[in-house]
């Protein structure tokens, strides 16, 4: 059983507290994967953790454990489908109300093995959005190598994005932030990032014709894939993050034409989580937050909508 | 100077000379990029290829040489455009009439650099479609590790695809074949394919969910992608060879879940064209031939476009 501290906001939470995903919202709903606790009691077989550990819990609270996927410890690609940390069905025998629920809370019992350790050194308020936000962006940037030499863009400054910002730039990569606008250049420096465009001026796209390795998008809208396809040098790749609900649509020939792939990621298993959280305090790394008691909720989430964040919230669970 | 012996047909042939991409025809046209001869002079500073020699030509006869592509021997991504051995601008001074001109001829002068030798061990007709289907084919295998335990996946067999079948087998992987209908089981299997299913069957769609690491796409028509998608593993990746007039649609999820990724390839450089000869000579690959005469290239374009090819067409420059 973990206390649980902190647990940050993610635009997912409110796309299911407010059911805007085809209706499946399973009520009463308790939100929230960027959970950031102290172990408060551990069963008799857990070796990992020990009561007065700081933890995590991320996205995935369970998975089957069996298939290539989970044995490669890529739980969230679970080919049985992985448990959800909120509102994944588990029958009344494990959860009261028969789905599992999240972080949005003072306490939550979670199986050992996919409870990660939160190093000394990032505060639990700023590790809490790494557990998703951190892990989402971490992953592809690892699985694509991200690194000396290579050039990476992040499509989007938000929640995501700004993470992605800053472990692409201690990875080493050379870093460029493509943004609608100009308006979080000077965060986006300190963050890292060496260049900052704004998509809104057509000249973007025009001078950074074939320059990434590596484009990673954060953004859930339908964007014009051609024209960030273009931006791809020979053999890059450009990862989708969000998951829009109309299909998109691409030109063949941009992906023919300089051998360039289109990807998609989603977040990353239980041992890159690890990864990651161990990377970010070796590189001082946390997420900008903007903490909050539980009553400044239903507030935040219009803020989230509104982009109106800079970059995370976080919820005060002694405010609960 | 080479004396061209044999021409193959590709279906870019027929396009181009029916004028139906975007009317972008420049005539007199003369098509034909898969081609094979006997070197029948050479310029005072050619040390590569000598009077005699088996050699043959592709989809390009030149390109800029500076570019980072180029110096990769990645011709076929010249930042500058590659001068395609047909229907490019190259003015009148270089080419009377102002444009390149093909391998339906007796005879063509073509920078050293472009020109590769054919391996004794393969008769010069059964070579000259490798120069364009056979290295489609064998770059993105090579590319994205065909090879012993790997399972690859051809979708179609025609031209390229039968090609792709035997380059694939030889590579080690293990080799389906998903064609639309059963009627060329027999021939996939003789090429080197372990598993052969017809993709108008529901049910293959269902038995291969998740099966395979690499899916080769040598249609050109606009398929359900998300459905092949399904069939990729974690990691996998869809190639496309063919470019579809519309853009292609896809559901991000397909891409997100699984880390999968779609990809595109063209042809391949020059020394991957010879790597390619060289590996097709050792393993005793060639492609699947009808020799005809020029007369009959009316009829033999007709025969492509309604699929009844076994499986290249390539004409006997001798009958001009």
């Amino acid at each position: 059983m973990i206390d649980i501290k902190y647990a940050g906001i993610c635009h997912s939470d409110i796309h299911t507290a407010r059911n805007e995903w085809g209706g499946g919202t399973k009520y009463p709903c308790v939100p929230g994967h960027e959970i950031a606790g102290i172990v408060a009691a551990v069963g008799s077989e857990v070796s990992g953790h020990r009561v007065g550990d700081r933890v995590g819990v991320g996205c995935m609270v369970d998975s089957c454990g069996e298939c290539e996927p989970c044995r490669a410890g890529e739980q969230q690609y679970c080919q049985r489908g992985a448990t959800m940390t909120y509102n994944t069905p588990v029958g009344e025998a494990v959860q009261p109300g028969g789905h599992t629920l999240g972080g949005y809370s003072t306490q939550v019992v979670v199986t050992d093995n996919f409870v990660v350790t939160i190093p000394e050194g990032i505060g639990l308020d700023a590790a809490a959005p790494l557990l998703c936000a951190g892990v989402t962006l971490f992953s592809p940037l690892r699985h694509w190598g991200a690194g000396p030499g290579k050039r990476v863009a992040i499509i989007g400054m938000g929640g995501l994005g700004h993470v992605g910002v800053k472990i692409a730039a201690a990875l080493g990569a050379e870093v460029t932030v493509l943004s609608q606008s100009l308006s979080k250049q000077d965060d986006g420096k300190l963050f890292g990032a060496q260049h900052y465009y704004a998509t809104a001026d057509k000249q973007t796209f025009k001078d950074l014709r074939g320059h990434f390795d590596l484009i990673i998008n954060t953004v859930s809208a339908n964007l014009p894939l051609d024209d960030y396809l273009r931006l791809l040098r020979v053999d890059g790749t450009l990862v989708l993050l969000g998951l829009p609900e109309k299909p998109l649509s691409v030109q063949t020939f941009n992906l023919a034409n300089g051998r360039r792939s289109l990807a998609g990621s989603m977040i990353g298993g239980i041992p890159q989580t690890q990864e990651m959280l161990n990377f970010c305090a070796e590189h001082g790394i946390g997420a900008e937050i903007e903490v909050i008691s539980a009553d400044q909720i239903d507030q935040a989430y219009d803020r989230v909508v509104a982009s109106d964040v800079r970059y995370r919230f976080v919820i005060d669970t002694a405010t609960m």
